[in-house]
């Protein structure tokens, strides 16, 4: 079979010849981008042959790249067959964005206690003399002189026993919970664990390894509850209005879990029923609608949850195929939109036990804010509606963090400097990228504290749609295209910012915390870690306090997920978490409106002078 | 509304003109035997209208009905539309033969102490205020100090509480079982239970007040499984050479299930989400094929389950609609054939704690035996394939226990006196009618004890397959043939209870215990009730223990899934039996085969007029 290697990661595989480079990757666990599913429509997955035997370009890879890229060795892995032994360069723009989300902050070890154990089981063989039953021959076998709890083990399970036993031998592994035997395997493999961090706009899952707590495997996915809604109150309002609305944004879940589960069991080398637990945190809103919970009511004032409790399902009742008699852990969540994500990113920031005012803010289409104060014996979050500009929706040239998205914006003298993902032609703006460049239109008084263009600074220009700064001309854009930011970007991102800063300005008055008091502040989330803080800082999009030390903590909310799953103490204490944090509702304060305005405005000239020093 | 009066019960309903006199009678309570679903063609819901108004009789009708019982206002049921007040007589042998499965013996009460409780509880209305949760606003309002387990509700629970919390403005009982919430209800009225015997040939299915223990409505209906095979092999056979075999076979269980609960909540006028309990019995066979447990290894030699421990399942999950979050328990069983109808017998009839040497059989198409010696700390059990000849298969013209069946026959001087079911013309021969049948043909020397009929006997004809004895001519019969008994017809019944008697001989040989020990023998299930125990012991069905007293105990198995339903000692008890309980494989035994060639002999001539002194 032809060998493939994968450059720059230097992973080899070997393939049956006649085998698409897309096809190979997958084997290899690298996940490419192909949204068109490898029809070769969407040009997402490009690679450069560097040496060896392949297929003569196809009609789509003719279509979609130039002479000079084909010359170049450049293709779409989905419409490359190969021939032989093959050596390919990958792009960072043709992995799967998701990958993105893996950045991770070095938050502490958590000790690995899961829930599930390991048993290791010999039974004898059943004949004439000895019928008694499979499942009762099992925990015959387990009995312990000093354990009298009774096992059981459901239908589901008793259906892979009896066969699986009779293929091991009757030599196996037990994979218990409590009392409840949750599947079978072959003996000397450790049992693995799924975390899933379920996003409004992203899914990120992991595979951990239950005995060591390493992490196996992970990868992410867009969250194809997008297609129905950006924001999570359009998709509840789908899921209400529609008679099989729940069950198809449930569905679009569950299939998305099974394709994500797919390609982590692939990447790790692990087969499905060695998955025996799986922990799951989203905002109430995600947790709502995977579950086909009611959302009739969390969609109306006074937006309530139908239940903010922990929840163990089986796997199995939301799709997920993986050992017969495995639950899902759904974390807590605190209350209204504040959800298990929040409660994920408090435990994974050990914001319950910190010994600094802390505030952990995790930035998206919500956000949601926690304060910690040592000593008071609870915490309050809060949730604003910070919408989707973040995510680059709403903004002219807005895009996701995706190959092309201008990451990072320098002014110069004269002109521009950009960072794309990718290193690519500039197609768009992610959020950081939009940060980015309206702090420095605010730093170079392109725009004045009020968000208004500067007319008559030599950057502005009059566009369609009134004054604009023109950040890449067509000719030198990856859309082919002038990639602009307009003045109604600067107001869909100061919007974005009050909502926040209304947010974090209400919950510092009711627990009468000074600015000059706030020692830490954690920023989570996929956005978070890849924003420039200095950026952020000089937009205002979050205050500059005094004392503070600003800390990116990654995708805190995977984290804290990835922790309830190897550790039992992580998620009674996600469960405490829970019940001693105090939801925080913005829209009865009186003062609310007012400081959402105040916080639209950016921080005024002295005030980005005063920052620097 | 037009009133009907149902003689000779007694009840009256009222019901809208035009409805037909089946729907009155369900609507009464009074199941109608009526196998086409009330399409006109079976002719089974004959009825007699005594006076009233009613419509003129179909075509349906006068094909079916001679003109002889229409002028006697004999109608069909379901073809009659009721005009004004009516009186109708139903008679026994339109009732659905299931009532017979309702005779039950006077075994103990039992002290209600269910699984579920249901607590009544007040919570305030969410406010934007007070946004908490819907499931944690109600487990607030139940906190009690004194009690700090926290319970939880499930998604499919949740699905229920946030509409019907609000449906009843937040005042409801609360079921709860243990730390787990399974439903919510109105206040005021009781939780209820549902009690399942899952027969080979009958499903029997009960709904029992979990606050008083009360029975509020029994229902019957023969196990549609039948039409994939009468034995159980025959049907763990389809279930695995038929890729969707368990499938169907767990299907139309489930069906029946909702079929007869459909009717049960009709009869009792109780809503299906108070519900909130169930508990099944039935032959490892039965309870492997609704759960679609692995059968493979049961159908095959050594014969072994898949599990023989207690299983609780989730109704929802065998197809059951009633509380959202409501468990079936399913009673543990003991080995091999032998399940959890067995143990539930053994629990109804307290042989686990009696004072005295007893025997339990209950017939059928598997028999199972227990024997249980006081002081010993176990019992045995067995289980003989005795096949369907006591249900009337394998007979010449053999018939269920239905309208029309002969269930006692009296060998007169000259001529035939019978007792058929019904009262109506004889049509066949149900299990007791073969078993008394044989008897007197025994006493009266038309057999001898090898099973042989005396040629020279004058009842004897010679008829198509030789030897046989007429027990109704053509032309008194219900069928339009002659209902005779054959030389097959006994060799067939001595097959059954040469098994029978093998099983028992192999079980006290093995124990040691002499037949002048047994001093009880507990004679269970439907065949059971109606056996004419004189003919039994005659024909050695039954050996004659000389100390012994015969009590016929009615559907004990049954009797024990009520127990199980309403007491948790009971639930428990039944879990010691099961693992108390040892199990006796006759197949190993090597005086099996002898035992069985003469366990068909009938009683000697001697030996039966021993027995009548």
């Amino acid at each position: 079979m032809p060998e493939v290697t994968f450059q720059p990661i230097g992973k080899r595989v070997l393939v049956p010849s006649g085998s698409s480079l897309l096809d190979a990757a997958r084997q290899a666990g690298i996940e490419l981008s192909a949204v068109c599913g490898g029809e070769g429509s969407c040009g997402q997955c490009r690679v450069q042959v560097l040496s060896g035997s392949v297929s003569t370009p196809s009609a789509s890879e003719t279509f979609i790249l130039t002479g000079q890229e084909l010359a170049n060795g450049e293709r779409l892995a989905c419409c490359t067959q190969i021939c032989g032994d093959v050596k390919v360069h990958i792009p960072t723009s043709s992995l799967l964005s998701g990958t993105r989300l893996q950045i991770e902050s070095s938050l502490r070890d958590v000790t690995v206690d899961p829930l599930i154990r390991a048993v290791d089981v010999e039974a004898p063989a059943p004949c004439i003399e000895d019928p008694r039953a499979d499942v009762n021959r099992l925990l015959d076998a387990m009995a312990r002189p000093d354990n009298h709890m009774t096992l059981f083990a459901e239908p589901a399970v008793v259906r892979q026993i009896s066969p699986s036993a009779r293929e091991y031998g009757w030599k196996m592994s037990v994979y218990v919970r409590d009392a409840e035997i949750v599947g079978i395997g072959p003996r000397g493999r450790s049992p693995v664990g799924l975390a899933v961090d379920l996003g409004t706009t992203k899914i990120a899952a992991f595979l951990l390894d239950l005995e060591t707590g390493q992490e196996l495997a992970a990868a992410g996915a867009p969250n194809p509850q997008i297609g129905y809604g950006e924001d999570v109150i359009s998709r509840l309002n789908y899921a209400r209005h529609r008679d099989d609305g729940a069950q198809i944004l449930a569905g679009l879940i569950g299939e998305t879990l099974t394709d994500l589960l797919d390609g982590l069991t692939r990447q790790a080398d692990v087969d499905r029923y060695r998955i025996v637990d799986a922990c799951i945190v989203g905002n109430t809103a995600m947790t709502h609608l995977m579950l086909q919970l009611p959302t009739a009511q969390l969609a109306t004032a006074p937006y309530v949850a139908a239940t903010s409790a922990a929840l163990d399902v089986k796997a199995r009742d939301i799709g997920l195929e993986i050992a017969p008699g495995a639950y899902v852990h759904i974390l807590p969540g605190i209350g209204g939109f504040v959800g298990a994500d929040h409660v994920a990113m408090i435990l994974a920031g050990d914001m319950d036990r910190t010994e600094r005012v802390t505030i952990g803010v995790d930035i998206g289409t919500n956000t949601e804010i926690a304060l910690a104060q040592p000593g008071a014996g609870f915490l309050i979050s809060t949730s604003c509606a910070s919408g989707p500009a973040f995510e680059g929706a709403h903004v002219t040239d807005g895009m996701r963090a995706a190959s092309g998205a201008i990451e990072a914006v320098h002014l110069l003298d004269p002109g521009v400097r950009l960072k794309t993902i990718g290193q690519g032609a500039p197609v768009g703006l992610c959020g950081s990228g939009i940060v980015d460049a309206i702090a420095e239109m605010r730093r170079r008084q392109v725009i004045n504290y009020r968000g208004r263009f500067q007319k008559d600074n030599p950057r502005v220009r009059i566009g369609h749609d009134g004054p604009e700064l023109l950040l890449a001309p067509a000719n030198e854009s990856g859309s082919g295209r002038d990639v602009v930011i307009t003045q109604q970007d600067i107001n869909a991102i100061q919007l974005a910012k009050g909502a926040i800063r209304a947010g974090l300005d209400v919950m510092l008055q009711t627990s009468q915390v000074l600015p000059e008091e706030i020692e830490e502040v954690l920023i989570a989330g996929a956005f978070g870690s890849f924003l420039n803080i200095e950026s952020a800082l000089d937009i205002g999009l979050l205050p500059r306090f005094p004392h503070a030390v600003y800390r990116q903590v990654g995708n805190a909310a995977a984290v804290g997920a990835k922790w309830a799953l190897i550790s039992r103490a992580e998620r009674e204490r996600a469960r405490q978490i829970a019940s001693t944090t105090r939801y925080l509702e913005l829209m009865t304060h009186p003062d609310f409106s007012h400081l959402f305005a105040l916080g639209m405005f950016f921080p005024t000239d002295e005030e980005i002078d005063r920052g620097k020093t």
